[in-house]
């Protein structure tokens, strides 16, 4: 059973895990964070113990959770202190094979969800991607994910390589077509929130479809004066042309499957 | 005032706004389309006279909505037929002044949002931007505009053409990405649906922000080797390969105020 957790990492993520997880019978007892008022912050919201110091974690928690940034995983690991414990990361495309050399229980507790600060997030609609080592740690983690939310899903690492693959088209791609837009608006004194109904609409659709049949606009159809229109009221912009070309194309490729 | 409308079209927008228009104390009394069969499918659902010859439009109609493609439009002008009569189209990158060697009496009518035959919309929340060539006219235009929408905007044809534009971006461009994540995740026996709640939290997010000031991912932070393992998990696709550096360079560039 898993009772008590030490949350490695301040960050984003890490915050609204720890709120999560601070909800439900499992507790977070310490926060450890390489800046102290980051760990203290975190640690206020939920009355805990907190440390930047690594050498000062708890040893007798029932679990890690390594909540920081790829790069700083394995440093973590290096000195030892969680050795042999039960430790868990949170990223989308590290291996969960990062920690064979350091312990004989291990996993990957992965929410697949963009996270903000200032934003409140619904736990229960994340997607929980887990993976172990075992299955005994396998069961302990989806005892665990369920406690925070209602979607478990079991995933291994090339999977979840895929999936947080696929999440830098969905969202951050997106996003950057969303911020063009609002630039494109703004500059001609139209309030963003004119494309907000098209928007929802456009989301709402692949819902319940495969985007690709749903493919509409200039490029699909092959539309060639509009799309020299578009090119031309783009002429102040270098970038944006070029990205509106790019992506029209590759929209006209992937509808007629070639693959250049 | 407006009561009498002939419809020029029978597509996707045709139909859906032959529908609204006949909720409201507007009627459509005619659906003009070149074929037959999809002007009678039209005019079946609200029940008014359709026709596939020109010719036999209705002349004494106070309105005009020509809903065809953008490329149709000057064709259908060139008939004379509706020489003098109050004329709009509902395309968004066509400049309002295609009707002036035709008519004194003309406009824009333009919904934003994407149609699609099968999915029912709700009109009343779509941007209904309209023009006209005085001021008349324009409010003839909003009179019937507010039958269906409650969200009314008086834009110009330079700031529609922009609309338009954008709307490739958050719609079209979007879109595609969403088509590259579904695919990559079929590939590797991963449904979809895990990225619902990202997708929607994307989104939502949106709606009271810059996105601008949203965008996360490796590409903002210049992650290299998050991107080097994305790139090379794309290594059976150079479409998407190329897509994916294109894309995230243009977010490191855009985020740094570069424009090559």
């Amino acid at each position: 059973m898993i009772n008590k957790i030490v949350l490695i990492g301040a960050g984003n993520l890490a915050t609204h895990l720890t709120i999560a997880l601070n909800k439900s019978s499992k507790k977070v007892v310490q926060i450890y964070s390489r800046t102290r008022k980051s760990a203290k912050e975190l640690a206020d919201k939920i009355s805990c113990k907190y440390t930047n110091n690594i050498l000062e974690i708890d040893r007798n928690s029932d679990l890690y959770i390594i909540a920081v940034s790829d790069k700083a995983i394995e440093n973590l690991l290096k000195t030892k202190v969680m050795n042999d414990k039960f430790i868990v990361h949170t990223a989308g495309s590290v291996n969960m094979n990062i920690f064979k050399n350091y312990t004989n229980n291990y996993g990957v507790f992965y929410p697949l969800q963009t996270f903000s600060k200032k934003r409140e997030v619904d736990f229960s609609e994340i997607p929980m991607c887990i993976e172990a080592n075992n299955d005994n740690n396998l069961n302990l983690l989806k005892t665990l994910s369920s406690e925070i939310s209602k979607d478990i899903r079991l995933i291994n690492s090339e999977q979840r390589k895929q999936i947080h693959l696929s999440a830098v088209f969905a969202c951050n791609f997106v996003n950057h077509m969303y911020s063009i837009a609002y630039d494109l608006l703004e500059k001609n004194d139209v309030n963003f929130d004119i494309l907000k109904p098209l928007i929802t609409e456009t989301t709402n659709k692949i819902y319940n479809n495969n985007p690709h049949d749903l493919q509409t606009g200039p490029a699909i159809r092959n539309d060639k004066k509009v799309i020299k229109n578009h090119i031309e009221l783009l002429s102040h912009s270098k970038k944006y042309k070029k990205l509106y070309s790019f992506v029209s194309k590759s929209i006209y490729k992937f509808a007629n499957k070639l693959n250049k």
